[in-house]
């Protein structure tokens, strides 16, 4: 397997939410406005099709178009990595070949989320996909989601499948990464971490992780980038004034309505707002209303960002 | 919309598993074999596409040959009813559209489940998903898989959207079942109740309930025919007797193994002792081993069933 | 160990709530007419210092106080269940031989509810305890509240423990039920099973279950006692109809306010409503305000019964 | 209320574990040499009767007789924090005065933890209690015991309570801290924030909180205190170093054994083996057997500890 990517992979990588028009259209200005937007941000890579990208409410059809496109679009600026998860194995080798034909340079891959599989059960499915993936492959925690968290030891394990180059961990949990990092020693020194959650992304940093797949990087990618190389810098003064902001920005944008989507739906919102794409959301899910709309005007004005 | 079932549905519909000889390719004999095994036992349906059947795992190319498949094997002898849930909105549409083409009878929805809604996002993905269905629609209460339990004031609401003609409840909770009944009162007196749970079969027909969609059904249909029969006959003798042998089944030939996945192994192991088909499981599962499937053996002949 | 019950215990004992007049005194008056109004309506026996007598909130010598005064006012016409629960191996102790001293009949005890245990522990916790429990004890299945849920297995060997006469399951799950049924076999003939859920009492009698500890017992004793009666007999038309009545209580009376105190609340309420005792809460929960309380009128009102 | 604390409280206090001769015995020599052994390691408190403490498995009179032997050992050298989580509110009050009687200098709270409180509800308990709080009082977020979260909005209604100094937070969720501190901006400055797992101590006191409660710290109080100030001085070569030795310790000492409690009989075993107490466990728990204990003491020698 040759790739172009060097590892471990470093900096921040937006999982890019999916402009859409309608359930099965593409909002192709918006996408192509949203990589520019990234890349001019300074972004270290994109990860398409992911959490962020309501990948698991995509058609097969609109995830192959998507993968064709963003590789089109981004024309090997920075690197690809391109979400493969799908509850059938088979769906998610066809994944994982079109982003290979397409030039993707990686593939990020969650456990089957319908039927939570046991560990060693986990462990197994790994090894069995690994052959048929084409392209170095990421492994996706996501425990809310998927009901499964990869256990320390099965993490261990799968770093010393060919193919897997690292992970990106969405669980939240510091504690876990530092047990990971202590359990696996000086074994795999190029596996990367990358952490999902924004507002960790200093802490993991200072603790050894290599980088954020921060939803926020979508909307403001100068930030993230400026706190990663802070954090990297270890300058403090600078870590705490951007931390900050990145804290009101989940506080504030994140929060707004009172499901599990609002995440989604503010940042979506957002997007919209600044006149990077549109705000269409694949269903189950929908745009937010006149309301919740100026709440995330007022929240994004409210930041003063330069 | 018109089908040919009369509502309430009533009896045993079993949910089959889907017989495959690789990750890839139907068990074609052995789901013939399967079919007519189930129909001569005297079973009311057959559901195929649902979590016995593996459905999370098999890939849309394997799920459209399956309900062609079933459809032409069926025949029209009994209704077949079609698994339909995916992550997707317009996959679950796609799969819909496909049942009817094959002249299948209703089709079986579970929300979404990655990503878990709120009721209200529930209510309105049902809302908005029907327009597009063109079968008649059971909603698939399976909190254990999907992480969302339709809320019985949600059910209530579902009832009265057109198309949507039943529920399927896995959720083993009689008193839920209790409380949608006496809040539905005599609206949509037509309404269909059906169990997943085999071991409750019996309370929930005593309740009012219209029957079960039991895992055991696809192994012994008769057994679970007689005990629904039983059922509704006030049957108290019978009922404790045929009762006690599908306990029997659920607590020697469901908890082989140590893992959550132990009641798909041990039904398609028997199935395939019982000479009906081949145990081969799809991604990420795998059959039991010589020590596993001597114990299967065993189990089954333990059960002294006629 | 010598006592004056039968086993296995039958019938309907109900969990009586705690009158207080505040947070540290008891309501004596409420408490005798509980007690009386209670037993005028057939009860087969009473239990207190459970979940519904908000054991865990009260002092330690409001508990001895209560079973004290209990046990005189009841002057053995019933038997007397004790809950001894607490997180502290020494209290339960303490709590079981006040229980002895003051003539009550058995005791009643959740796992530790603070720090879970593992199955292992759960059964070495009980070999370890009954030796200086003066009393028959019923172990009191409570998942929702303490975190543990007593595997089937552990049933099956707590069943052999000397002095260990029954359980109180409030898990609302009767494929447990059953499945403990089935592994017990014929051992432990004499061994009571009590159900929590009200809702269930008719299928759990059906099914073999000994009786009921329902918290509506403490308002309505006599529907209770008929709906046990009738489910012994098998009347199915009078099952019908007391059961819409059980489940229009639960419906309206227990889900008044947003919380999962409730059912607590709404209880309480209704004993103050129908004149039986005061409806006051001990700390942290307060008792029902104005609107609420108009509610459970409305609700009583409604039920209709004789 | 008066008390020689200066707030923010800051630096190391550790969670006393509560040394036993028997179930209902202090192992009073121990005790004093767990006091001098933390004391003399440079801790800025100590903390009794926390989960470390089994305080729920101890008897009220125990409690009582740690509280003054303790401030008496302790003799003002530093300050004495005191838990007293109950499940009831009587009990909590009446530990709070011993404490306040005996010389002790603050309480720690948890919410009451059998049956969980809704939001409102836990902020109605603490406005009810505090005035009969005659000591300072923390809040102690312990979700994994208690099934209940403090949510950032309680907490900071919760800070302008009279009285409420301060947090104590093992959810081990650094998002959730960030967020609090967000939410919080500059009001009650002098709010305390402690975390209880050690592994996260550093990320912690870089991101602003001012200390730990770790349980390790009563083995090695000086690793904690040192990485401590090493955190605060931002002395990142160090904290590498000390914070290897932390995870190495939570990784290799307290997993041996299958059961949620094996933290507690890890850290119980190793100061026996060290000499410095008594290894008995309250019920429901008991010691490490022989295998268990050699374990404890390889991984202590493969610290490598000065």
């Amino acid at each position: 397997m040759k790739n172009n990517l060097n590892f471990p992979l470093r900096g921040i990588i937006p999982p890019l939410v999916t402009p859409l028009l309608d359930n099965e259209t593409l909002d192709l200005d918006g996408l192509e406005r949203l990589i520019e937007h990234v890349i001019s941000g300074g972004v270290h890579g994109v990860f398409i099709l992911g959490t962020t990208g309501e990948f698991a409410s995509l058609s097969h059809l609109l995830k192959y178009e998507l993968i064709k496109t963003t590789c089109t679009l981004v024309n090997k600026r920075v690197p690809v990595l391109v979400g493969v998860s799908d509850s059938a194995f088979t769906e998610s080798v066809n994944l994982a070949r079109c982003a290979a034909e397409n030039g993707a340079d990686a593939v990020v891959l969650t456990p089957p989320y319908y039927f939570a599989s046991a560990q060693p059960e986990l462990l197994e499915y790994l090894n069995r996909i690994m052959p048929q993936i084409p392209l170095p492959l990421f492994i996706y925690n996501m425990p809310v989601h998927t009901k499964v968290m990869f256990a320390p030891e099965t993490v261990i394990s799968a770093a010393e499948i060919s193919g897997i180059v690292g992970m990106k961990d969405s669980s939240g949990n510091l504690t876990y990464f530092n047990q990971i990092r202590y359990l696996m020693k000086d074994k795999c020194p190029d596996f990367t971490f990358m952490i999902g959650p924004e507002e960790l992304l200093s802490e993991f940093v200072l603790m050894g992780g290599h980088g954020g797949v921060n939803g926020g990087a979508n909307l403001f990618p100068g930030l993230y980038v400026d706190l990663y190389k802070a954090s990297l810098a270890k300058d403090f003064e600078r870590i705490s004034k951007l931390r900050q902001k990145v804290i009101q920005i989940s506080t504030s944008l994140y929060t707004i309505g009172h499901y599990g989507s609002s995440y989604l739906k503010g940042l979506k919102c957002a997007l919209s707002v600044t006149g990077v794409c549109n705000d269409f959301m694949a269903e189950p899910f929908h745009r937010f209303k006149k309301p919740e709309r100026s709440r995330v005007k007022e929240a994004i004005a409210a930041l003063e960002l330069d």
